[in-house]
């Protein structure tokens, strides 16, 4: 059918959808910069989406009970700050359109999460958003089953281009959602036969239906350009049969656009002034750049409030709940934190300190997590396939699962990637706080989903267990050595590397009471000796302190982190032996110190004295500590790896690498 | 059948297979340590591999022309150890395998590719060796199609256990294999139901059989303990149709262990003596620890040198190639570096002094491709579907594809993890230098595959464009800050950021010229000036050097790699203006600045200067250089990035963010 013939047989829904058809262009030719080529395409398919299907309030984007819409392609960004303004959120002015990639714009070159209300995640790295969206419809699901879908009853619609679908990660994302029967999922697969290489099948031949079907999904189809075909495709994709589903849209990559559509040249640059004016005549929009007429942006409107008679009714319902069941259901969804976090931990630390345990952080870990967990409701574990080794569950958690949606405990699979993405999804959806585990090396295999955890600024937790070549035999490529050093540098992230169960516990206390930066808490698997004396203060949200002071003014200042402390406190002990003054600073995290007073600082690490670092991984990150902050290069040394680990047991590999005590002391006394 | 019938039935394969069993017990018994279950459950079905199928000569292991054998599920380490001691390769002796997992043996906790020949690629990290056999296979494809079947006409075989497959690059693998329609490439799966945390139901539900085919694979299945099903299978698996073939193999993880076969507790630890003992009883095996009989040892060996005859004819075969092709096959699989690439290289340098073009690097790193690509048949490159972007792709190398197997570039598809784990593999193989491009800020995605490049200390190419902020409009998600740190972070890596076309000749010589480490180009999207002025020694091997000289003594020095070389420039010339003698120093590798001698450093560096470090990136790993090698905190400051970057046009984003010339000559008059 042609574009005249399109027009003409539903000219409210062509109306409709040329609105942000145009906008993309308008705006993307402006920034001279961007893609239009989605939006062009998936222009059809959203405008019957938010027309006739997704639940939500443009007037309350924040609405609890709200659908979530994804757009996994965020490269198609225009698409969603199209359909925000045309339906009338309000942060998202025609200025900001106008404004689309400029700075200081909330229109950034791919949606951000925090620039405005309505955007849900940040997306643009491909895959990302279809693996956030397994959270978002595991939170919901566990939500609903938690407080009933009075309150909680919503789906979560994701747009998904080729691209996605061709990441690893979302083969991680669609297995753990057909194996968990998500059926609020849908995905809206813009099938546009088109990357930016050129033709999909240059680098792909995957039938996708049968790849879907293959992990429990449902799959459906539908012409992508074609209303009334859509609206039947999802309707049927509302009314689940248990599995998650695909929506087949088959759709053409800069619809309309005569000489790029359904080719490469359509996908990632402006289309040019005169292929514009050409497609607008072709789309029969007589109007100038930017400019929405009247009568459909108020019908755009009137979309953008339909839902807000629901919201209105469930507010009610809200209104309605026994006071204590009311405000739990908005501590839970605003996420605050639980008045009973710090008594827990203040009472683990009490008793830490009574009884003295040699064991693991990683134990410790868990240990937290048992009296944290029965407490917190909002508590939401997991492990990448490594439960036992990460020491992630706690008994009052209960699994999660298609049969059992109370559980707060998932099996993630061997699924790093999709799992750190999933908790991003599960916090940004609210409700919960997730955490995960899995050992620090694969950090590795999760980093695209840890760096947006960082960007968005929200409060996932990351269990990394098996921290150094304290792990042993599995050897180099289990162990370890840069991964601290790759979290350090990432912005906006706590690394935490306590050293016994009392940091631990403080580690945890401030990890769940940070909701605006990821928190990495990097645990040992080998047993570690309680090196705390003290339970009072949260000592470890300094980031740093003095945990044994020199016997007189300190010569040496010993620097250390998690198992490594103890190798500082031994080192400390044969100096002060030899009558040269030691203190041992605990640098649980750097992060946190870097943000003390400065007076705090040069307490801890007064000038003239010589500073040790010592660290089971690379030097890189430690440099400030050592020669910055009153060091110097001449009277500081680091002792850890300057290289990859080995197969053998522990205590071998510490002795043959050269971290010891006496190495440590050694180095002192050489800089003395 | 229980295994009393078993072994009745066919003695000798029971012998055979048993020994593989007994020997990975023991091992994994005397180490306390390491993964039994594995082993014990495809005893069956390598003994049937090696014994009927596989192309191998233990006394040569390094034949071309073998097949590969890839244990992509590394974990059961001790199965090719087991089978590398029993068919005689002269490394593996039973001492080795008795000190598994010990300080200095070959045998590591997962297979370590360098410790010993026959071990095809390091494993252990899941995943990686089903994407790294898609480059094995490629590797072969191409070189048949090159020098022909008589040189070169091998399968490669991997072992893929479930949580390979769920892990998400596993689908990035086998959708690259299936367009590329690999037909060589033969993946058994360990079908054994059986993850860390228990089940596999209780994280996946995938129809494998039916993914496999979505993907455009054959799919074929065994009993993996009976060898003649195995056999069957296998000899059917070898017969392709032009697909690549899957072979599922169910099995019992541990199998014939009364008390642990078929649970999670049969795969990461020792099953303990009491378990062994009665185990052994049930197998019938008399035999003590680590004793296989002389006459089931001889059986092994005789396996083992079952391919000498086929090796010698191609041996033959390759001594009455003429002179000129035997040379070239030789250098090729020597990975020998072509003594055409310097002449090139420095061509090109002396026509970018003459033309003084103001280009971006990676366009620069297009143009170093192009005089070399035709010269050096063994370049084999690609781009994860951005390869108008990166640059990465020249005239001569033609497409590689099921159509064409003499192409030399790949369209790898948006699959940034499978790509860096295909060109391990490529290089692996041998016979080709692969590089690959993506943007610098998906070495997230390609992250676990970038480390083992490292751990192996092979020459893999990483050409990552659109380095920093320079990057401009696509905003936070798409700049790199922490990337470089990132990279500099991991050992035994090369990061290479030049500043304009002849330091990208220059980074790209010493790339080529390294194949025992992987080098990470860091390439700029923007427009930057010739800043070199000679041509002639690589200065880029000293890893800094003297840009511009001070007018005077220098009183300050500013060090700077890539896109802000020219800054430095810029901010010398404002300095010297005001009469400040300054000198520009041009890092484009740390790592070969520190191999440097130190009277070269100081040279580079003197004391007593003010330096000022500039990069787009975050200051982590630049401290070194500031504060260490004589500079100090007092002294010396760093301009770039401290936080993620934002959504504009990188001019504007380079002034907002203030890595600017007067930024750099002001915090230099403040240092003064």
């Amino acid at each position: 059918m042609d574009l005249d013939a399109r027009r003409k047989a539903d000219p409210q829904h062509w109306n409709l959808a040329t609105s942000i058809r145009v906008l993309a262009m308008d705006a993307v030719q402006a920034a001279n910069s961007g893609h239009p080529g989605m939006p062009m395409g998936m222009a059809d398919v959203a405008t019957v989406l938010f027309r006739n299907h997704l639940k939500f309030d443009a007037s309350a984007p924040n609405w609890f009970d709200r659908d979530r819409f994804i757009l996994s392609a965020g490269h198609g960004s225009m698409l969603l700050y199209a359909l925000m303004y045309l339906t009338g959120y309000e942060q998202m002015t025609l200025d900001q359109i106008r404004n689309f990639r400029q700075w200081g714009a909330i229109t950034a070159g791919h949606p951000e999460y925090g620039h405005a209300d309505g955007i849900e995640t940040t997306t643009g790295p491909l895959g990302q958003g279809i693996a956030n969206s397994v959270g978002f419809a595991i939170a919901e699901e566990a939500m609903r089953a938690e407080f009933g879908d009075d309150l909680c009853d919503h789906r979560t619609w994701v747009i998904s281009g080729d691209g996605c679908l061709m990441e690893g990660i979302s083969q991680e994302a669609i297995s753990l959602a057909g194996a968990q029967k998500l059926g609020r999922l849908i995905v809206l697969w813009d099938n546009n036969d088109i990357t930016i290489d050129g033709r999909v099948s240059m680098s792909d031949a995957t039938n996708q239906h049968e790849r879907f079907h293959a992990s429990g999904w449902r799959v459906l189809s539908c012409d992508g350009h074609d209303a009334a075909d859509i609206d039947r495709a999802l309707t049927e994709a509302k009314n689940s049969d248990g599995r998650p589903t695909l929506v087949d849209c088959k759709t053409i990559i800069g619809f309309g656009a005569p000489k790029k559509q359904d080719t490469a040249a359509a996908h990632g640059s402006p289309l040019g002034a005169e292929e514009i004016a050409v497609t607008r005549s072709l789309y029969g929009w007589e109007h100038a750049e930017f400019v929405i007429p009247d009568d459909i942006l108020s019908e755009w409107r009137q979309i953008g409030s339909r839902g807000k008679t629901d919201r209105e009714a469930w507010q009610q319902r809200v209104d309605a709940l026994p006071e204590d069941a009311r405000d739990e259901f908005a501590r839970r969804v605003s996420g605050e934190v639980s008045d009973k976090l710090s008594p827990a931990i203040a009472a683990l630390k009490e008793q830490a300190i009574e009884g003295n345990p040699k064991i693991a952080t990683r134990k410790a870990s868990e240990m937290v997590l048992e009296v944290v967990n029965p407490h917190l409701p909002e508590m939401f574990g997991g492990s990448a396939d490594l439960t036992g080794s990460n020491n992630t569950l706690t008994p009052s958690l209960g699994k999660f699962g298609p049969d059992n949606r109370k559980g707060r405990y998932i099996h993630y699979g061997i699924r790093e990637h999709g799992m750190a993405a999933a908790m991003n999804g599960i916090f940004l959806h609210g409700g919960f706080r997730p955490y995960g585990g899995t050992f620090l090396t694969f950090t590795d295999y999760a980093r695209g989903a840890m760096r947006l955890s960082a960007l968005m600024g929200i409060g996932t937790i990351y269990v990394m267990t098996h921290d150094s070549i304290g792990l042993g035999e599995d050897g180099p490529t289990h162990q370890p050595v840069e991964h601290l050093a790759i979290c350090r540098a990432t912005p906006n992230t706590l690394v935490m590397r306590p050293c016994d169960l009392v940091e631990t516990a403080e580690a945890w206390e401030i990890a769940i009471d940070t909701d605006d930066a990821p928190t990495v808490l990097a645990l040992s698997r080998q047993n570690l000796p309680l090196l705390r004396t003290e339970s009072g203060e949260n000592l470890t949200a300094k980031g740093a302190y003095i945990l044994r002071e020199a016997s007189d003014t300190p010569r040496v200042v010993l620097l250390a982190s998690g198992s490594e402390v103890e190798v500082a406190v031994k080192a400390r002990e044969a100096l002060e032996a030899e009558g040269i003054a030691t203190r041992v600073v605990s640098v649980p995290c750097m992060e946190l110190f870097r943000d003390q007073p400065e007076a705090y600082r040069r307490e801890v690490l007064p000038e003239g004295t010589v500073r040790i670092g010592i660290e089971a991984a690379i030097r890189q990150g430690w440099d400030w500590l050592l020669m910055g902050e009153g060091g110097s290069d001449r009277t500081s040394d680091f002792v850890g790896m300057t290289g990859f680990g080995a197969s053998a047991p522990a205590e071998r590999l510490f002795k043959e690498f050269g971290i010891t005590a006496e190495a440590v002391a050694d180095r002192a006394k050489a800089l003395l």
